[in-house]
């Protein structure tokens, strides 16, 4: 599979059916709406203790499982004639392998799935894409479905980087782009022209909390504003886990006493994209799509 | 300056002395004891708000300044006929700028430290060191002149790592390093074979927390042990800032859930020796230094 593979636009046909597999957060919620929006209502899968409560994804066909139950997804999303699946939102939780009842179809996967683990999350991933295919399910990234989700280039909203922000862009994203390469997160903030910290496994959330806390412990005294850059790793699983940002990173990165908010264009999310802008002008923030390294779509 | 003329000892001679100016942490208080016990008591600068109370930095001659007042420094150091300059312990707030009061040693190093600031934390280290040098003061490692604080290669104390710990060590070595070359940190921690968390300015302390918090809410399920790695950065300035681990260390590690630290033999520091290996035998956490690369004095 080639990256270029991994981010084409689907143009769904009448007898297409689309799964979405929900883990927290808005990106399945935009992804279900957009669906249904467009005449393709969606079967939705909510993984169990990952999926948000109380959204519209709850008002489609769709059915409630453990990630523990993984396996028995595929015959479920045959039955339903399922022809693509969307894996969309966070999976804060590792599967508890002592819970997971064998099936034939998880015993097929299995000596893969291990492997998988063993090279880390892309890996796993390239799995479950790998063993849906074998299924006859295509495995397709949101962005392919609903492409009005991608970040564009340049300046979205009322405000721009300043001058002085640029240094910041750019070492945030040279940071976030090395700490991709080495597998480990997404996203980075630089303040006063250096990047001061890193995204791991703790997620954007945690990050923007962290400097936040740095900030207000004077730990970046004398240095104002600063940005967070996301962006995707180099050999990003384009149709899974996407970097994403959405209307609470903006008023997590302006508690941080951030200027703005860079992501890479064409391989980023941006979800519930008019309140996302409508907040950024509001707080005074920038959101910047920034000019990847030709891999954009 | 090279790198191996930041890392010689220096043998004293009688009418040398040595001024510790002391950050916080333990750093500074075993550099402050080895000199006295080795017939050198040394004149100390107390960093205010910085350096720990009611160690025993307060019994040696010595005066306390606002990290403000640094260019004051070179006056009263030459007064005291001090020949040789230690910058121990840690710094976590950055000079409000404002408060400074100009004076002529200032204005002399002001551009010069404007564009050191603008190059980040080593940058202005080595502006430092070259001012002192004017003045005729030299500017010294603490393994510089207490040796034995430098991590020695292989096993320290009673535990070893195991088989499978050398994936998190080789992966927590290798984040280290890049976000190291980043000018970012110098330390990581991974489990199951792969970096999760990686330090930024919040120091490792709060990052054994945070693995910690990650472990302690499931994030980390299924993949127990895993490794503190520290390592200074590619162009680290030798003579201050070197990676740093103590008995606190040990302790953070062992609450994280953590296996072991691994550190940089010859450009780490291992402070408070005694305390360290007898905490991690006691909570069986392994410390090893781990090879450079033909960087070690």
């Amino acid at each position: 599979m080639t990256k270029a593979e991994g981010g084409k636009r689907i143009n769904l046909s009448a007898t297409d059916r689309v799964a979405v597999v929900a883990g927290s957060g808005r990106l399945p919620v935009n992804v279900a709406d957009s669906l249904a929006q467009a005449g393709h209502p969606p079967f939705v899968v909510l993984l169990e203790g990952e999926a948000d409560p109380g959204t519209s994804l709850e008002g489609y066909a769709g059915k409630t499982i453990a990630i523990e139950q993984f396996a028995s997804l595929l015959p479920i999303l045959k039955r339903q004639r399922v022809t693509h699946v969307v894996l969309a939102g966070g999976v804060s939780r590792r599967p508890m392998w002592r819970a997971i009842r064998p099936s034939l179809a998880l015993l097929r996967i299995l000596p893969r799935a291990v492997s998988a683990l063993a090279r880390g999350d892309d890996g796993l991933l390239r799995i479950l894409v790998n063993t849906f295919e074998d299924y006859g399910i295509k495995v397709v990234g949101a962005h392919q479905i609903v492409p009005d989700l991608l970040a564009v280039e340049g300046r979205m909203g009322a405000n721009a980087p300043q001058a002085g922000d640029w240094a910041d862009l750019n070492a945030g994203l040279e940071a976030a782009r090395t700490i991709g390469a080495l597998d480990v997160g997404q996203a980075a903030v630089a303040v006063g022209g250096r990047a001061i910290a890193l995204e791991g496994i703790e997620g954007t959330d945690l990050l923007l909390d962290r400097v936040r806390e740095l900030r207000n412990n004077g730990r970046i005294a004398g240095r104002k504003r600063g940005v967070l850059v996301k962006c995707a790793k180099p050999n990003q699983e384009l149709r899974a886990d996407l970097p994403t940002i959405g209307p609470a990173t903006v008023d997590a990165a302006h508690a941080a006493g951030l200027a703005g908010i860079g992501v890479e264009a064409g391989r980023s999310l941006v979800l519930d994209y008019g309140e996302v802008i409508e907040r950024a002008d509001k707080l005074g923030l920038f959101v910047i799509g920034l000019s990847g390294e030709g891999d954009k779509e």
